[in-house]
Formats: structure tokens, C-alpha cells, sequence
């Protein structure tokens, strides 16, 4: 048994060190991100088993993901090399402290080309959690197909399906996205999304109004997440509310797939709320601290080492 | 016809990279500075055309220089090749997060040997604005006749004269450039000055009193500059006031040359003059939040980003 | 008046600076690469004037790509900025010291959207020699019509007409090329080619033979590139042999590109022979010592350096 | 069924990245490297699977290795996590081009912990072939014993025995290991060893002699590397021998473990002698060429990359 | 005659450059720390004389201490290098912006070793300070034998101990600390010490509090440190408070060290407390503001600096 | 007693780190170099003791010289820190992997006003040998004068002077050079020189003549250092020939200062010629292998480590 299953597109990253005019770099960092992969990374490192799959080309960078995917012990029993097809490209240019680029190179990649038959049913009928996202809608016809069938195949099983928003402006316009994910979170067990993405789908003014807007749709719990401001719950019908660590910021990227991971990890261990939600909000946090999508997620012993530094300082 | 016309000193700069006493550090970034080429550059970025002049040695120092400026298409049509003096170089030590020390190996230096017979009279009198500095006062007598001698010619041929006060200690003292400053003051149209600059030249407490004390020196406009405080303005005989952007602070040498480079790329445009200080504001944030003195300078989509970035903050 | 006109596609270039599998790489060294401007830049450097035209994407590195040609003095005057279209990338897997891998990410890119109407025929008409490459006849339909094109401008205005035949065996076919390549050598008055190139489109065994034979297809001048063991180039009907410096080969990609510039370099300064192919070799020589496709090209004194060096190493 | 399974100490490493003395170095590269596990490295590589087994310390370094490994494929399901010991260290001084010192912090690791309790029967009878090094003999008693409870459950099993020799001076002086070695001898099938290596349990003066006299103890197949020079077996009572490919050298560490893996990975498909000395010799080349001990192993496609190199040259 | 006397362990120390988990580092930064040689080369900055003795292994990292120590002017005339063990190790894992994990590799190593016959009774007799910390007596039997040693010889020679509390948890529990270091402070006459370090030894609630009772024991001087806080003195029966400098914090480590050697450097010139205490507030401020337990420590020079821009600030 | 005294100038040394124009570089490496102190340095690793004196600027560079010197355990009790002249600046250009370009930053350097009153007659007087360079005699008026003080001093007190010729292009013509330096090697007891230099004293052809006509000028120990071809010394009257080290040459600078500093280690221990030879021998073997004019210089364990290579190499 898999505690989470996952799939989608993961991605090349290569940004610039030094914050400035990406042509100014004389060299890129190289990593990988995806919203799904990060999720899976950060359960695993939480301790949770977690699969992830999806289509990379027959390329360095290909082998780049499946490398550091298998390295932090995601399963990629079902993921499909293409050879007919690049990996794809997201480049990261980092203008200044706050304000950030990004340019994909993602036209025809392999990881586009996902489509139902790339779907293994009997692993996801086999999960404690089948976790997607709103990009896979986005990325192709195909892929939001094997988004579908993969949805499908785990209500019939009575695996809870997990849904993060995660609205890409680059992707689609607001209106093509809004029908679509209102019509995924109808059939979502779980809701990830900021106050934006929420406003995308039902109306709402405040954060509360928003996560009891989304409840009523029929997802068991919300999560409307609020950046440094902390998260609003609605989780079976009652609110629920957590501020956000106070940490330095140093890339903001992937404190959404962190969240969802440490809410996820405790999920799956059937945990009650508010250890999902301080979980959580500490993966938030150690994403936030490190730079990359993923590499700052944190072990257990990482979240005794947050909880001891701030035992210390509020002593 | 060119927009701006500059001239003056440019230097190769080495900087350790990493703050400390410079001498722990294994090597020291290069790259070029002078407060009149980023003006230039920052004008370009804005899509404007500069035109810069000066001399360089004949030496790989001297090829960084006309290799960074016409990449960023200044153009130089008019600068020397001195093949008998070195270019200048200036040492930053960042000593600690905010304090900097600042060595030049300036003496005798091809930049310094300016003299009059290098300015060009026709690219000055088809100009939109002609801009200097203070510093060009104070590296030698030659340059400073080059200086009087470009001044005079833009304003036979009524080209508007633009001056950045920009004081260097390490050159002179307050009282031999107070009377200096003083008497370039009153043969500009616009003026660029922190307040301390301000003080050098008039008697005055707040910004408001020093705009109106150095614009009734003559100059059109006044700006006074007050980095996290913004600026203060007297234009045309009003006082203008607005607050500086709010970002992270990495670097904030070359702000006051960008301020220069937002506010003249309007002027040249010959826009409102709310529009003039919006740019200018916007320019100084951009520089202040990237490494090095000219790397940051804004483009006119780097100037939306930030728009867009404070509207969604400020929604 | 231009020296040289040249024209084709340039491309962002991203190479692991550690040999091994790319995947290892942490970061990916960022520069420039085309033969064409290459060979501009080479002419450059040694003292001539070169303009190239292209199309870049309206991306950083489109901005990349003309920044550092117009740093090294390349007219851009008739480049295109293509809003519709990505920069071209190429990825270089250094594998081991000697092997290496090329990866593409350039279907559909700006460059190759080069169409005849972007030929500047005035610019051309008025050129010491229009410099081509076989890489243009290979891109795509339209960047083929537009080298037809400027061939054909070339020709009537009595503009000599150079060509390195640069066959990329990622792009076509040994036989797509051949016979594209033996009608570009046809109207060609100087012709750049390696052994292997000559070989597709004339039979021969040897390098004179292989020189002999495309010169009765028309060129003045053929020049058989043979790396380490120096050039064959029949001249006027004349056959000349020259050996290669002995340096340590950092990089080998681009030397080609140099000894085109070296040549064109004294062709366009009218000097004989002998000088010609003496200064194609030492840059070709400076070209393998560096890392990178164009960094490394001399400048006269560095053509004396080298000599010097050799100087005294003979005496 | 696991191709081929192993075990062993893997260690952290780290090194001076310029050469010189190592107290001069700012920074020290950082990475894993194990005789054994390197060489499950190459047959994953190569489309085999490998398992190996080991402890690591609950600390960085062992997670730096277990996320190594598993990026790499290595199977980890019997690694054990030791809490009571650290991940031991080795340190690597490159003096200058040629010339490097080794130290350990290797006394009481997690690693030289290993015992008999460790060792999965089941894993090793279901493996197409065991590989163990003499280093294991070496570490401590308790590995010494687990080195012969897995080469007994192999012998019982039917399963083959590989034997690398690889005879480290810093843990034991060559009569201690003579005899030891000379045991282990006798119970493999294959074996892989230095002229040096060998002299320490036979005579002999030629690789030849010494293949024939190791043979002569047992193992079916012994292979004798000479480096540069080549190789010398004797296979099922015959003589071979092979030449090394001539490649620039980075460095020469595991370059052994490289030539084991590729020797493996056609035995345990049943290849012909010819086609895995070739693998064995292709794959030392490709380690030489990278720095790191296992990083430049060949995947299927760089011996194709290699061969294709060759062909080219000797046409 | 020597101003400052001082012992202990230094290590060589490794950290991850890029904050993060420290497995995802290419490589580590190396450097030296210790906290006594620390404050010996903080002294020296400030013009003062220091010698340090204790145990280096005999290996480039016991080279690299001796040679760092030495270039800061630090007297090691008594250093021992240990043939037998090799020098300690620090790994620092940055795990995020404001926590870090400490791993050593520190037992049976050179420096542990240290013992009474390495005290060098004539320096530390000529001393005007001798000044120690409570580490040395955690490290071993022996260290705290020789820590007993040195005391009572400046004692007996009247030459005033300091002490630097330096409570390490890693190294003994606080019920063995506490009434090792109670027995330290009463032969003291200088003690620093934070706040949690006081009340292993005393009881208290503020520091003002805590300073009293420490005094009580009977150091003349007490100073305890409160980072950001700035510091509480109880000297010669008063009460002192002081505020920190305000600037930016990139690495903590080392403030305590820089404090006592700002005191220390005026306590030997027989400065009045005011000027002992802004020296030590103005060291520890440069401390804070530079990577590395010890490279950010200010000279004179450096002070004047720090003056001058808080004079700029708060004119 | 001091086993060697010496003195110069020594100043902060910049290159590229990569192969290339200076100009295309990001940052320059940063560490210091000076022919006398590399020569103090290289007798020191050696076990001998050495002094040095000279003017340093009061700046970043000049204790960037002083804190290495006595890093590396060089006395500096004469060392002048002159507060009104800035550190010497030497640039090397690493143009291609052979040929390299210098530039000073040196006229009015503080080391160029070394003067008589600098030199420590007591010091000198004590020496074992009094090492200086022709360098000395180029920089300056004074500096020439302190030379001649500093020999007349050594040759009075019976102390025996050693030069190393050392011309330098950049200082001096051959024609001023060669009287000078005819007039340094008649007083002095040992001389090294190349074969250009020797031949800028006397006339010959081959090394064997060469050092003969020197050693007829009076020295009694004449060595032409020959590069890769090894040295031909005239020592007492008898001819010595010693092949050098093979070893890969990464960067030559430096390769004579550590002949010098091998010959005299053993010179001033009284050892044989022989042993003399072979210590200068595989000390230029370890400079030239290493970046930096000194880094690479051996101790005792290292003469070791390239004997054992080499005796494992020839057995």
C-alpha cells in the first residue's frame, strides 16, 4: 500500500544565483520542479510512503527528475520515459528580492503528453490518498483526461482525492480555469488553495467566507492558505485558524506543495486537525527558508528542531 | 540625435564577494562603474539613446568598460582609447552588511587625463540633455576645463543642462567643492542632490527649504534626495514629494545614478513631471535591489512588473 | 561601409562546466552561440567592421544574444526581435574530456523564423563579402529563401560571396544537404569546409584533392579545414599548405568559425595569401585554448603574443 | 531476482577542488564513494540491478549516501540506519596532478559496524552474482565475519562470487591481508586484481603469470588491470587481453570498481568473454575521464557515444 | 610580556555554504573556529598581544589552524601537534536561516588530549590576562586538569582568570556543568556569561539579578550577555547596562568571543568599564554581520567605521 | 639566528581564473606574490626559519601580504607598513592555457620606497645566507641603494649572499639590466639564473658555458635553470647536471623562487650538492603544479610523497 499517489508534470529548473536580470548570469542553477513531485518529496520525508508518475523525455534532464525523485524515495514504478518528446524547460529569473520571471520552454514535452493510458488504476485504487492539481487540467487535452480517469478510478474506490488549486496564469486565463476546477473541487475530498485561486471558483470577501464557500461545494476539508498570514480551515464543517511561523523568507516557491504535504502526511496517519494543521504550516515554513521548490521540506527531527528553537524564544 | 550626453570617469570596480575584511576573500567580482555611463545605461534600459565620452587605457580594464557600454548600447563614438595611462580602478571593501570602504588606484589615470579637446561640440549641441557630474570637477584640472567647456557649449546651443552633485570625499574637501558645486549649480536647468550634497552648496534644514534654497540658484528643477525617505522635488517653481518604494535593500550604490536615468528618460520624453518622479523612484528601487552599480537598472517592463507587483500587495 | 555582412541563427548556450553525465550538474554555464556571429565577432576583434542579422525571441535571452554582440561592436541595425517566438537553446553535455552531446530546444524558435523579408539588401549590397553558413539552408524553409535571397543580392551587386559549409547532422540528412550544399558552393567565392564536409558534396580521398575538387565548382578560394593537422586551401588555382599551432585544445567548438573570421579578416583587408591563412590559423589556434565558442578570439596583439611566444620558443 | 548483490563500507568524501595542499582550499567538494557500492552504480548503469547493504550513521552523511544510491537505483532494502556510530569519512588531498593523500575519520563508523546479523540470506540466493571487496575483510572483525557468512550463503546457494581485491595499505600491512586474501581467493569465482594486488597472494612477475596463478587457486575468471595499459585475464583456462582506451585522465579513483561493474553487467547476462572485457574497459575509461569515484560510469548509450568517438578517428 | 594567555580546542570547521539540509551541498565551506582562539585573534585586531597553546593532530587540518592563527598574529610558541590523533572537526549544518545542527568528529582527538604538562607556567605568569573557558574542562579529564593548572598558576602569580562561561550541551549535561563552572567562577575575576549559562550556576530571574549573584561568588567583574539585548555588567559592585548596535545578523556564532575580546582588549590597557564595555558591544556587532566564528572581528580602524556611520545615522 | 634573510617587494596578485581575455571574467582570484617571499615561504615548509622585510601600503593588500607571510610562519619583525603609499598591484592575464600577460599597478607603490634606513643590519648579520633578486635593483632609486646596503652589510659580516637574477622585462631594458646585474653577481657567493638571464651578464651558448662564465665572475655555487630540461650548476669548480621532475605544469610562476628556496633550505643545513639539487629539484616539481606563485611549495612529507610515487613508477 502507497500512502499518496501523485502525477503530473515535473519540470527542469534552472534560475539565476544572483538576483538581477537573468541575462546578466553567467551560470544557471539546475534543479527540478513540480507541484506534485514536491508534494510526494515531502511526504516521504515525513516519514509517508508516496508514489509519483508522469512522462519525462529520454534526456539528461529527464534523468535528472527520475534521479532526484528516486533519491528521496519517491516510487516511479509507473512513470513513462518518451523518447519522442524533450523534457521541459521552466526558467526562473529572479529580477530582485520579490519580484520574479518565468519562462517555460514546456510547448510539446514529454511530460504534456500524459494521457489515460499512462494511468495505473490498481496503484491508486491502492492508496491512502490520490493527490492532484490544477496545472495537469491545463498542460494538455490528454493529460486533463488521465487527470479525469485517475479521479474517477479513486472515488470508485473510496480513495479520497486530494486537489491543490494551483492556479497557473501562464496556462490558462481565469475563465477557461473556472469552470474546470470548480468542477474538480466538486469532486475533491480535500481543497489546498490560496484567497486568489479561491475567488476563482466561488465568490467570497474574507478567507472564512471563502473556505465555507468551497465546503459547500463537498470537499471534507479546505485549506485556504494565506501565505505569511497563516491558514483558514474549514475542516467537516467547523473553522479553523493558524497563523504562519515567523521565519526569513527566502524563496516563497513551493510553500504551497509543502503545506499540502505536511497536511497530507498527517492525513494519511489519521491524525486529528490540529496536528494536520501545524504540520503543515511547519512545512510551509522550512520551504520558504531554503532556496529551490523542494529541497528545504523538512524530516521529523526537523520539526523538533523548530519547535525546540521556538520553546527557546517564547520561554 | 541623442537623447543624453554624458561624460566622465568610468573605472573597472573589484569587490570582495562575500562581506568582510576584503582581505579573506579569494577573489573579488569585477565589473565597471561611474556614476555618469549608468546614468547612460539606465537611459537606454528605458529605451532612450545615450551617448557617453571619456578616455580608457589601453588595457583589458579599458576593453571591460567599452565592451559592458556598448553592450548596453551607449554609444561611444566619441570615447579615447588612451594608450598612455591605465584605466582607473576602484576596491569596494564591504565590510559588514552596511559599512564599505572604498580604495581607488585613480592617480595618473587615463579617465583623468580628460581635457577639453576631447569634447565633442556637435553630439552636444544635438543633444535633448546634456548630463554631468560633480566628480568630473574634482579628478583634475583638465577634466574639470572639459567640464566648464561642455557646460558652455550645451548652453550656447540651449540644450538643457542636467547635474548630479554626487560628492566624493575621497577627492576633494567640502570647501573646495562647495564653491565648485556651487558655481555648476547655477549654470544647470536640472539638479540632482541628497541632502547632504544640498548642504555643501545652500544653508537649509529640511529637504523642502534645500529644493527651494538650490532652485533659487537657478536650476528649473531641484530634485533632493532622500533614499528610503524618497525624494523631494522642486520643479518649476512647486514642490513636488514622493515616498520611495518599499523592497530589500542588497546594494545601494548607483541609486542616485538611476534616480538621474528614470527621471531624464522622462524628461527627454518630455513627460509631466509626476511621471518624471514615478520613474525615477521606480528606477532607484530596481538599482538598490541587485548587486552591483548598473546591472539593476530597470527596463519598461521592469518598470510594469513592479506596478503589478504593488497592485496585487496593495489590493 | 560594412566588412562583412553575415547572417543566421544565434542561440543561448547552457553547457555543464564540470565533464561528466549532465544531470550532475548543479549549475549550466550561460553564453552565446552562432557560427555566423561568431565570425562576426572574430572580424571584429581584428580591427574589422561586421553587421549580423537574425531573429531573437523577445525573452532574456534574445536580450543575452544582442547584448553581447553589440558589446563586441556587431551592427544589429537590421536584427529582429520576434514577440511571437522563444530564443533558440542549446544544451552541451560535456560527457568526457573529448566526447560531447548537443541537445536542442529550438523547433519553432525565433531565429529559424528568419524569412527573406528581413534581408537588408542595401546592407548587403554595400559589404566587402556577405558571410553564409550551411546551418541557414537547414533551419527552416523560409530561412533558406532568405539566404537564397541575400546570395543572390550579393551576386548582382558583385559582393563576394563567403561560405562554411557547417554541416549539423542534427538538422538534415547527408543527402538533404548534399545537394543543397553543392548549389550554395556553386555561387560562393570562398569556401570554408572540413574534410567530411567536402566529402558530401565532392568525391576525393585527400584534402588536395577534396580543395581541387570544389574549386571546379566555382570558389576562388577553398580552404579544407583539417583541426590539428592544418589547412589545404587552393587559392586561385594555386594549392597551399600550412600546419597548425601547437596549443592545448581546451574546447575545440568554434574554431571553425575563427579561422573563417582570421581569413575574411586580411581578405577584406586585401592581403595576400600567405597572410591570410596565417592569421586563420592563429585564430583558430586562440579559439581551442578557451573555453566557450567565440571568448577566446585574438586581437592583433594577441596575434603578436602568439608570435612572440613562438619566437622564442624556436630560436 | 537482483542482478548482482554487494556490500560494504560507503563512506562520505571530501576533497580539495583546485590541487595544492588541502589547507589552502575555501571549500571541499563533497560526496560519497564505497568500492562496492560504486560498482552497483555501474551495473544499474548499465541496465542491471544491484542491491547492496550496509550501515550508515542516522546523521547527514548517511543520508547523503542512502539519497545517492537510491537516486542511482541501488536497491537499500537491507541497509541499516545505525544511530550509536557516525557515517565515517575519508578525506582526499589532491597534493598536485598526480600525487593525493588519503585520511579517514573511519574509527568506530557506522559503517565498520557491520555484521553477520546484517547479511539477507534470501537477497544473496536469489542474486545472479555476490560481489564483495577485500576492503570489508579489513574494517573490523564483525565485517570480516559478515564478508564470510554472505560468501558461504552464496557458495551454498549456487550463486557466483565476485572478488575485487582491492587492498587498501591504510587498514592492514600486506601480510596481514596476504593470507586473508589468498583465502578469499579460493572461494571465487571471479576475480579482479592489481599487479600489485596480486604479488600479495601469488608470485609471479608478468600479469600473465600472475593471471594464470590466481586462476590456478580457483576462480574461474581473473582479471588482472593495468591501468593504462590494459588488461590481462584468464577465463575458463585462457588467456586475454585487452587495451585500455586511450582518454584524457581526470582521475584515476574507481576506476577498478567501474571495470567490475561492466565486467558484471555482461556476466550477468550471459555474455561472451570478448563482449565483457570490452564493457569492463569502456566503463574504466569513462570513470577516469570525471572527477568523483562513480559519477562518470557509462550508461548503454555513452559506451555507443564512446565507440562512435572511435570509429571516427580510426576510419 | 604577552597581554592575553589562552587555551583550548580549536577545530577545523565544515558548513554548508547554501543554507539547507547539509546532504544537498556540492561542498562545504572549511574554516577554523575555537572559542578561546577566537577571542586570542579578536585581541590581536585590537592591537593587543595573545598567544594560544593546545593539541593540533599532525594532519592539513592541524596545519590549517597553526597557519591561520599565526597569520593573525596569535603566538603559538607552545602549540603542541599530536602525532597520535587527528585534529577535531565542526560540521555546521545550516538548516534554515536562523537554526543550525552541530555534528563533531571529536572524539580521541588531538585537541581532547591536552593536559597539565602542556601549560606553559612562564607565559602564562608574564600574562596581563589569562582567560579560559568552561569547554575545556567538557573535552576531557585531562583538559580540565590542565584548565585546573593554568588557573592556579595565575592565580598564584597574580595575573587575573576571565572566564567565558561557554556552556556546550553536546558535551555534558547541565547537572555536571553546573557545579564544574560554580567552581570556575569562584577563582575567576572576569566572567561572561548569556543569561542560561548564568542560571546553571546561579539562581535568578533578569539579568541583572543573575549578574549580582555571580558576582556574589566572587569575579570582580560579571558581564552577561544578552545578544540583541545588548549586555548587564555588575563591576567592581555597579551595575552597567548597554544596548547592542543594531545591524544586520548573518551568523551569531562567534559574538560571545568577539565580546570578551573587545573587553579584554581594553581590560589589559586598563580602560575604564565604559570603554571596555562599548568596545566589546562594537566587536560582538562585527561579528554578527560576517560568516565565520572569527573572520568579521574588527580592528581599530574598523571601529572608528562603525562610529562614523552611527554618527551619520543619528546626527 | 635566522637560517635566510631576504627582502623586496611584494604585492597583491589578480588573474582570471579562467583561460581567457581578462575582460570576459567575473571575478579575479586574489593572493599575493613577490619573488624573495616566495623564496622565505619555500625555506620555511622546508624546517628552515626565514625573514622578511619590505614596505607594505596601510591597506587591504598590505595585510593581506603580512597575514600570509606570517601564516606561513615567516618572520616580518622588519616589515614597514608605510602609511602613505598603497600596495603594489600585479594583474596576470591568463590569455590562453600557454601565454600570459602582466600589468603593474606599481609606480609609487609603497614597496617601491624601500629605502636604506628600512634594512636591519643586525638581522642580516645573523643570517645563515642574505637572499635578493635583480628585482630589487628595478623598482626604485632607494630600493637599488637598500640592496647594495643590505650585500655590503652580509659581505662584511662574513654572511653569504645569494641572487637570484629575476629580470624582468616590465622594469627594466637588458641593457640597464646587464651592468647591474654583472655588478650583483660578483659579490655574491650563490647564483640562480635561466639561460636568457645568464646570457644578459655574460656570453654563451649552451647552459655548461653559460654557468661557467658566471661562476668565473666569482660566485661559488652557479645554477641555469633549464624549465622541463632540468638545471646546470657550477658549484666549487665542478659541473652538475640533474634532470627535472615530470610532472603536469599548470602554472609555472613560481617554479624558480622554489628552486631558490630548495637549494638554500639545504645550503644552510650544509648539506652535499646532490642533496641540494634534488631538494631545488622537486620543489620547482611542486610550485609549477600547482595555481599560485607559492602555494604548491612542499614540506619535508611531501619531497616523501613525490619519492615514493616515483620509486613506485620506476620499480
Amino acid at each position: 500500500m502507497t500512502d499518496l499517489v501523485t502525477f503530473g508534470e515535473t519540470m527542469a529548473r534552472l534560475e539565476n544565483p544572483v538576483v538581477g536580470p537573468m541575462r546578466h548570469a553567467r551560470s544557471l542553477d539546475l534543479g527540478i520542479g513540480g507541484a506534485e513531485s514536491n508534494t510526494a518529496i515531502g511526504l516521504c520525508r515525513l516519514g509517508g510512503t508516496a508514489a509519483w508518475f508522469g512522462r519525462v523525455g529520454d534526456d539528461e534532464f529527464g534523468r535528472l527528475i527520475t534521479t532526484a525523485l528516486a533519491g528521496e524515495g519517491v516510487r516511479l514504478g509507473h512513470t513513462v520515459v518518451d523518447e519522442t518528446a524533450p523534457t521541459a524547460l521552466l526558467f526562473k529569473e529572479r529580477r530582485s528580492g520579490t519580484l520574479t520571471r518565468v519562462q517555460y520552454y514546456r510547448t510539446g514535452s514529454a511530460g504534456s503528453r500524459l494521457c489515460p493510458s499512462d494511468v495505473p488504476h490498481e496503484l491508486i485504487r491502492s492508496a491512502r490518498v490520490l493527490h492532484v492539481t490544477g496545472i495537469t487540467a491545463a498542460i494538455s487535452d490528454t493529460a486533463r483526461q488521465a487527470l479525469d480517469d485517475a479521479i474517477e478510478t479513486a472515488r470508485d474506490a473510496g480513495v479520497p482525492v486530494s486537489l491543490d488549486v494551483n492556479y497557473r496564469a501562464a496556462l490558462w486565463t481565469p475563465a477557461e480555469a473556472g469552470e474546470c476546477l470548480h468542477n474538480l473541487v466538486k469532486r475533491a475530498d480535500l481543497v489546498f488553495a490560496t484567497e486568489e485561486e479561491a475567488r476563482l471558483i466561488v465568490p467570497g470577501d474574507d478567507p472564512a467566507g471563502l473556505a465555507t464557500a468551497l465546503a459547500a461545494l463537498g470537499p471534507r476539508d479546505v485549506l485556504v492558505k494565506r501565505g505569511a498570514a497563516g491558514v483558514v480551515a474549514s475542516c467537516e464543517g467547523r473553522l479553523h485558524v493558524l497563523p504562519a511561523h515567523r521565519v526569513p523568507v527566502i524563496d516563497p516557491v513551493g510553500a504551497g506543495d509543502a503545506f499540502a504535504a505536511g497536511y497530507l502526511a498527517e492525513f494519511v496517519r489519521e491524525r486529528p486537525i490540529a496536528e494536520r494543521l501545524a504540520t503543515a504550516t511547519a512545512a510551509g515554513a522550512y520551504a520558504v527558508t531554503v532556496r529551490g521548490d523542494w529541497e528545504g521540506l523538512p524530516s521529523r527531527a526537523d520539526l523538533d528542531l523548530l519547535q525546540d528553537a521556538e520553546d527557546t524564544v517564547t520561554r
